[in-house]
């Protein structure tokens, strides 16, 4: 695919390697690894929004689950909503979010869970309201990150207090270094993350993809 | 345009007309006021995204902002991405998102500016990197909506800060009987809102457009 082209490189026909590539590529050349496993991707995934990546990861996530029968996008505030859209553009679906504090403009029941943040070290509450999930949904479940897996396992539960089912699970960067993608397929659940890190070194700055 | 589709009605060619009578349309048919001046849009704009609805919104404020040479899109997390992410696909530039508190995540210096919640009835901190806005930038600003204007006088503050220009701002609902939209535009801002609720009666829920 040669030099990435932040807006034109990502052709409309682009094969699954080339996406992973495509992110893989952009990790080492824009992200920082940070003291304490932080991998920043500021520029491109969770501050600045590189739109045309964004639209393509939608479409690999809309390619991998073309046969899920998916009928809404559910992720978490605010660093997944971006990627939850341009996946829900290629379904033709709905995005609902969770948000992370019951806000006054949250009516009615919700459903809830409590998430613990790796990057902000506290626990907070995820709710979803009732009116938004019911029985018999086909949920994809959309994030940017998945480290311990506490927002996914958070997300999976709320999808179940709902009846719904988790069609599946579609991760932009897994750290495959800790335990929450292992722990997310060994519950059965179908998970596909668009770049695995093996490994990553604050020293260097080196970073290995699975 | 008869009876609203929520995903098949809004055909490429949309007029602005359209648009804006498919989102007045959507805030009479789903929308919800509740006391204390809320509108609740939480089932199309953000809680739950009408994915199909944002991006015609998108290609409104494309068309309406066509001349205005913009190379970055800012918005404020979190009901402000989505909008923001399909405006900057029309327009084939990156978004920014600011961040309602300084995270763990947000190295370097940061723009910064205090920002009063209609809704949540607090103040709190807005920051933008100082990687991701740069003097000469033009800049579109894109939110939910325009209340007070507290946000949106944050953002303005934060682009000038840089030393960039706020080439527009696009909203999806003003509250027109708010002082906010009449503040940005006597203060020169070209500010364009995809509808302007004039008045609304938590009564009757009756809500008029300007």
């Amino acid at each position: 695919m040669g030099k990435i082209n932040e807006y034109g490189a990502a052709a409309a026909g682009c094969h699954k390697e080339d996406t992973m590539r495509l992110l893989d590529e952009r990790i080492v050349r824009d992200g920082a690894v940070k003291p304490g496993n932080v991998l920043m991707v500021d520029s491109f995934l969770n501050h600045r929004l590189d739109v045309s990546l964004l639209n393509e990861m939608g479409r690999e996530l809309r390619r991998l689950f073309a046969d899920a029968d998916i009928n809404l996008v559910l992720t978490i505030e605010a660093s997944g909503i971006a990627l939850a859209c341009f996946a829900a553009q290629q379904f033709g679906v709905p995005v609902v979010f969770a948000k992370k504090t019951q806000s006054v403009n949250v009516d009615g029941g919700v459903y809830a869970a409590q998430v613990e943040s790796f990057t902000r070290k506290r626990t907070y509450d995820v709710v979803v309201s009732k009116k938004f999930l019911h029985e018999g949904d086909r949920v994809l479940i959309v994030d940017d990150f998945l480290a311990s897996g506490s927002a996914l396992f958070g997300l999976c539960g709320i999808v179940e207090q709902a009846g719904a089912t988790v069609a599946g699970i579609g991760i932009a960067i897994e750290k495959g270094f800790q335990e929450g993608g292992a722990r997310i397929r060994a519950q059965g659940y179908r998970l596909e993350s668009l770049a695995i890190v093996e490994s990553m070194d604050e020293t260097t700055g080196a970073v290995e993809f699975r």
